[in-house]
């Protein structure tokens, strides 16, 4: 199971009834946030979300509407009694950005692990896989992509079958082999086919580029940016390298994603929802993201649909 | 006049429903802001206050709920189209928090004056004088006083009686003599008795010292930290180096202030209001402040009290 909140639905600047844009995954217990605006603090409070077990934080790109929160999300978990290391993440440039953080916060309780991802860089939190890919903004901007992946099924009949102790199965069940006298059993003799994982991803900040339809490939949930709605506004999306509702949905449609959330809006946007139509002509499960919008991705039954969506 | 507002008047962290205490005074379209924590842009937007006619922001101190928000109302007022440079002033250390501040905003449309303070300097925005004196905190912290001095009154009547043509009334108004013929008429010859201007003072993150009474002394509207309310909670306040409701009052009565405004409310405190009496015993004139809250000091009719008050 994932869990993806939707903390702010806002782009450029806090506005009294709308957040900074900011998602909160979480699986086994493992929390990532993924950019912290000014407010995302409050926002977290107000949506019931800790601070506590927050183990990663990535940030798209630097500019101050998706990280000037650092200080205060940081200084919140240290008030919350967090002790284990705090995983930072975000394109080159992060280190200054951490620098300046700290003058801030002073020293925390915690220590905070700066990593500079190299586009197509991956890595894992918990049981999560994260990857970046960058996008076209106008300064390094990451997209990114959280994968929680899903074991094989166990086979306990064909364990039995080919006379495999109990006491065994479970090396067998997290991929070791195991040898019984001169026989070796291979974990793929008692497992099952490779089962569909879970994944969100999370692109702002950017215009179409060519690769991004594959690295977000039939992800379950995309977050994406929509700061314009009006078609009228194309040629501010362009300067601004920004996403029109359209856009947003084309790109869905490309990576062939089960689900689209919209987010990210400009502060002249008023009534995101009015625009809906915008993004549904190129994919039709669309949801206009909304401070607090939460949904739990749940496995597919074998060989069906998702269990369970927003 | 002297316009005084609090933007919010929390301590600590930001809630969703009291912003970390920040004040700004306005006096004669010059704006001054004093303290600066995480959401301090939002809690300006929600109360209707412009962000262009800011000329200085005052910091009281560097711990992160006064200064986080920082960033957000610089690109504020970039985005306002302010062009004029901006006072940004502080204790020592201020150049290495503005730095860092930098790293967040990149390139501002306007220059930042970066003014470390020295105890007990004073410095002029507009027509207001500011001026501050070192608290007792974990850190430096100043308090600050803003002034905003009255000219003695033209007497119409006098300079007619001393043959003084009309045109030169102007020269005499403004402090300058003036030479009829071989006779000087000095200024004080047309004017009448020093007036009392109007003051506004700011106090957060202090113990009571020996010293603050007299910096604050008659000044017209007490703006003081009062994180703890409870006297049960004495030995905490003396520990984390803050004031009590109690010694809030007391500090107010010590300076005789005309008016208190409690603020800096710890998290804890859910209701301030509640807690009034133990400020009142020392000092009857108080409010306890909220977001929002909001006055205009005006100069006494001439040998009157004040015209009128919050």
């Amino acid at each position: 199971m994932l869990d993806v909140a939707l903390l702010g639905t806002g782009g450029m600047m806090p506005l009294p009834n709308r957040w900074l844009a900011s998602a909160m995954l979480r699986a086994e217990g493992r929390v990532v946030l993924i950019d912290c605006g000014e407010g995302t603090q409050i926002a977290a409070r107000l949506h019931g979300f800790g601070f506590r077990d927050i183990d990663a934080i990535l940030l798209s790109h630097y500019h101050a509407d998706h990280t000037a929160g650092l200080p205060g999300v940081l200084l919140a978990m240290a008030l919350a009694e967090r002790h284990e290391p705090v995983v930072i993440a975000g394109p080159p440039g992060l280190r200054r950005l951490i620098a300046a953080v700290g003058v801030f916060t002073g020293r925390l309780p915690f220590e905070v692990n700066a990593v500079e991802l190299q586009e197509g860089a991956s890595f894992e939190a918990g049981p999560l896989r994260i990857s970046c890919q960058l996008g076209d903004h106008t300064l390094p901007c990451f997209a990114y992509r959280v994968d929680l992946t899903r074991a094989p099924r166990f086979l306990p009949e064909r364990a039995r079958e080919l006379g495999i102790p109990v006491d065994r199965w479970k090396t067998l069940q997290s991929g070791e082999p195991v040898q019984l006298g001169s026989r070796v059993v291979a974990p793929e003799d008692v497992l099952g086919p490779p089962r569909r994982g879970l994944s969100a991803a999370y692109v702002t900040d950017t215009r179409p580029t060519e690769r991004l339809p594959a690295f977000l490939s039939d992800v379950d949930l995309l977050i994406c940016e929509a700061m314009f709605a009006d078609p009228a506004q194309a040629e501010r999306a362009v300067e601004r390298k920004h996403l029109l509702f359209r856009e947003a949905g084309a790109l869905a449609a490309a990576a062939n994603a089960r689900r689209l959330w919209l987010t990210h809006f400009s502060p002249a946007l008023a009534d995101p929802l009015h625009w809906i139509e915008e993004a549904r002509r190129e994919f039709a499960a669309v949801t206009v993201g909304y401070d607090g919008l939460r949904t739990t991705l749940a496995f597919d039954e074998d060989g069906h649909g998702p269990r369970s969506e927003q």
